[in-house]
């Protein structure tokens, strides 16, 4: 059966479209009887209202949009999880999007989520994004709108975040304490903020405790994949094989420097103590546990939610928002990686 | 600034709605001069088409509902990356929807993509789903459906599907050459088809192979964790401690089992050999490396999808669609936990 109309309802009981309208609606204008008469009908028929046409007057999609870099990826999928919880309790609709990080098709997704008037977006930016037009365009158009993770620090949204700086100085510290004095970096890309941040961290870290930096220790990610830290570790065991200590900008790429150590016999911890970032699964269950940076990414999808309702209710209503930015706590775990032996 | 109606424009300008909405779309009978001055104000002021207000009037909403079981799951996540690079390609969204394994969250959203007219609906069912009324009002309203890895047999719809009984009985023939003879299957819940399938496998393998099925040797997952592989693979090592090999539903509840036994040091594989299910990607990193089924989860995403454009398309064209079903292939992924010793 297709879908029926109010026209369908009203010709088949003999009686005005806008009066089925009305006993749709509960309006006192119509008898009891006559309503009684539409919503079984509606019922019996499965009629449901329009939602395209409630939308045109509402004005509200009950739908917000979320661009992410990749979906397979243990931090945002928790984020993800975090979103879609917040979301289904309020009653709205999680379109994703997946960036792939890049920018071009990030720029699309921006607009065309922008004509499908979705009610807000939250957003982590693509690895490539360093041009914020698109991101200008999201504010000018008034679309309430929500940075997590990777965020631009130029744009004044509202913003879910981890001081990434802190953290990784924390990271660092965490090493210089279990003993390591030569301390290498595998950093992410070079655009991203979280990248710099932590980089900077590990800077601040080293100059704190008086330990010199050295730029040649400090590798770059393009991809920020297992490969690549089997690549660095490799590279790192070559052309520095007295580093006693490696931060890595996440677990899934500390897993592959493991990997590579784990082949060529080089003894974690014992020679090398070597410390991750965001706790991914997977880092409990490999040999040996991997020590890392525990952040609240289930948290962050549940904030971002939260911040965009703010906004949203606010537009509703003709309030004035502020947006705010929310910074949430995180912690090192320590695990077999750091173990001072 | 808030989104432009066709009205300002037309205000603006001076000349009739009708005149500006036809000039946007191109009209041969609006004057050239009009055309442009009505473009290059559309496009200074970032005029969009109200896409719901073009929703009604071609009756497609260009976006497809995706509900899965859980997004925090390698198996789910790659499908959903499938679904999503095909879906974009063709110019359509997805939104996602997660079912927690509910039934009841489930039956709620498949409503609330009816009502939202989406174009059709891409669904793996939760492990409560054992009541089909919701599946069937999907088929009622003629609403393009394709299911895939979780199914229902009744439901005569499209399908995307592995043979998992296929691939079960070759896992456990696989264990079976490598010389075992006592094997212990640790199952899904009982609801999913596809935890059925790979038990019917397990059990016919058994039986070709003249090795007597032992009901004690099965253990049934509640919720298919990584800690139920944990306890399982406890009660396996004291209930039946002459037990030489495992075949276990997922590769996350086989890493479960793996940590058990490493903790109390029972040699894998020289005493137990196990195998897994899917190829997540944690399954390579860990020690000992995991032997399990190579599952094409992108590939069934991109197929899915597939499917239901093909009757999206024959649904507009009015021409009549049959539901088929796509078998993927699988394969043995052999690795240090099933190695002959």
């Amino acid at each position: 059966m297709r879908d029926i109309t109010l026209k369908q309802i009203a010709e088949t009981l003999g009686i005005s479209i806008t009066t089925v309208s009305k006993a749709l609606k509960n309006y006192p204008d119509v008898s009891p009887k006559t309503r009684k008469a539409v919503l079984d009908l509606a019922q019996s028929l499965s009629y449901t209202p329009n939602s395209f046409a409630v939308n045109l007057r509402t004005k509200e999609s009950k739908t917000i949009g979320l661009i992410i870099p990749e979906v397979v990826h243990h931090f945002f999928s928790n984020v993800i999880n975090g979103i879609i919880d917040e979301a289904e309790k309020n009653g709205y609709l999680v379109i994703i999007l997946q960036s792939n990080e890049s920018l071009e098709l990030e720029k699309k997704q921006v607009e065309l989520l922008m004509n499908k008037r979705v009610d807000g977006i939250i957003m982590s930016l693509s690895n490539e994004s360093n041009d914020d037009q698109h991101i200008k365009e999201i504010l000018r158009r008034e679309v309430p709108f929500v940075m997590f993770d990777k965020i631009s620090k130029l744009i004044p949204c509202s913003k879910v975040i981890i001081n990434d700086q802190k953290a990784a100085f924390n990271a660092v510290e965490h090493l210089i304490e279990k003993g390591c004095r030569k301390i290498a970096h595998i950093r992410g890309p070079v655009n991203p903020q979280n990248a710099i941040d932590r980089f900077l961290g590990y800077k601040k870290a080293l100059e704190k405790n008086h330990i010199p930096f050295d730029p040649k220790l400090v590798y770059t990610c393009k991809n920020v994949t297992f490969d690549e830290g089997k690549e660095f570790a490799e590279q790192i065991a070559k052309e520095h094989p007295d580093v006693d200590g490696i931060f890595v900008i996440t677990d899934l790429v500390a897993v592959g420097v493991l990997a590579y150590f784990n082949e060529v016999n080089i003894k974690i911890p014992e020679q090398i103590k070597v410390i991750g970032f965001s706790n991914w699964f997977m880092s409990q269950v490999i040999t040996p546990k991997l020590s890392t940076v525990d952040q609240p990414s289930f948290e962050m999808g549940v904030q971002s939610f939260g911040l965009l309702l703010e906004e949203i209710n606010a537009k509703k209503e003709l309030h004035a928002f502020k947006p705010r930015t929310i910074e949430l706590e995180t912690g090192i775990i320590e695990r077999e990686s750091t173990l001072k032996k």
